[in-house]
């Protein structure tokens, strides 16, 4: 039987926020067994690129990574953000190890071609992740905190979407663990309307996924984020769940179904 | 026996100029079984400092490490150098992991104390080094690169001088490993005449070192990396080198002796 695993996806807007982290990361801590951290971190870089003089540049919700842009996210979600949650993980007792898709080569990617006429620059969609390395880290005691960077096998690192990156993961590592995918983000669930809290949608089945795809009823940035999820059902993850930050110890939020 | 291991420190210096950077790497890839790199990154952690608005303080050749400072560094060391460099090593056919000293809590240091009236902020001098989680990642097959920040254990992330890194790191791991230490820079080794390559001291003796600092004959920067460097010798390195980043896989430069 395989022993089991939570991939764990937080995103910028609640690290940003230094009581909503602390409620993640108390939750987090709580988690037992092997667990791995996939964190994103935007709306940070965009104000740091900010004082250096730099403008995010946005298609379809989406950050166009320049040279320029490469570096700041390497420095911000590489550096800064998936630093200081390491070292608070530390003296929270969860030995953290704070990687990208670079380190160990845990997550190869491609760099995503010119689409509709638009050149996204250094963004990477993952082909190839380093399934064995990951697991040998965790056998060894190590949490792997994960930032939204990939790298391209040729000595670049690329932007990557950090729900791609846990759907990817969890993915992967299903052929040795029992694994469980939590999304979290400031919302209960996945809403029917979004200003609604009582609308959650729970279990969420992939019909009625299809459905609100097809009628526009569901907001375009959730897309990506379901596809993939559902994929991830689909491919041998155990379970997936998109919910509130601090509730990961819990089985509220959005149960997926497929 | 013990397997042998290399522990290679490279400065900011190099790492800045691409065609140095270029040459050191290529070396370090031909260095053959284990090994482990230390890099600096002090001048780039300046410029960007600038172009946010920050002066860079300096008391007797030290960064003072401000709130901002610690921040700065942890993306400029933790994020942009140590991403860059891993994934440059992973395009040339090295498993490079990129960590800082709070990942797998690899060094933990102390806050450095206010020392005859100087705070020096967010500064850190190594305590204690997990050697065992390290020898687990070169096991498995990895190849560490290491950024001069550690933490405290408390959940801050310390600066760190890189020389004090690479001989404490050197120092711990030969408890498992026959190290062997090598401090590269932009020089060929001590020289007893900074403006003159002929006056390389070679070897280099710790009796010649302390009549050098005792005549004030040695420059004050050297002092702390060839005390460290005599101190890694007396507790079990088997050899330290100081050398030219290009002269890793020779026995050029100035070897120490005890």
């Amino acid at each position: 039987m395989k022993q089991p695993l939570n991939v764990i996806k937080i995103g910028g807007a609640v690290i940003e926020d230094p009581e909503k982290q602390q409620a993640f990361l108390d939750g987090f801590v709580a988690l037992k067994g092997p667990k791995i951290l996939v964190h994103g971190g935007g709306r940070i870089a965009t104000e740091i690129g900010e004082r250096l003089g730099m403008e995010a540049i946005m298609v379809e919700g989406r950050r166009v990574t320049d040279d320029a842009t490469v570096d700041l996210v390497t420095m911000v979600y590489g550096g800064l953000v998936n630093k200081q949650m390491t070292a608070k993980l530390q003296s929270l007792g969860v030995n953290a190890i704070g990687l990208t898709g670079a380190d160990g080569s845990i997550i190869r990617s491609v760099k995503r071609p010119v689409t509709n006429g638009v050149d996204y620059g250094w963004v990477g969609d993952p082909v190839e992740v380093n399934a064995d390395f990951l697991t040998k880290m965790i056998e060894a005691g190590g949490v792997p905190v994960i930032a939204p960077l990939t790298h391209d096998g040729a000595g670049h690192i690329l932007n990557t979407n950090a729900d791609t990156i846990a759907g990817t993961i969890a993915l992967a590592m299903a052929e040795f663990f029992e694994v469980n995918l939590a999304l979290t983000f400031e919302l209960d669930g996945v809403l029917a309307d979004v200003n609604d809290p009582e609308s959650l949608i729970n279990p969420f089945k992939e019909s009625f996924f299809i459905e609100m795809k097809e009628s526009g009823a569901i907001h375009s940035g959730m897309i990506p984020k379901l596809e993939n999820s559902f994929k991830a059902l689909h491919s041998g993850v155990k379970g997936v769940r998109i919910c509130k930050y601090d509730q990961i110890n819990s089985n509220h939020g959005s149960l997926l179904q497929i």
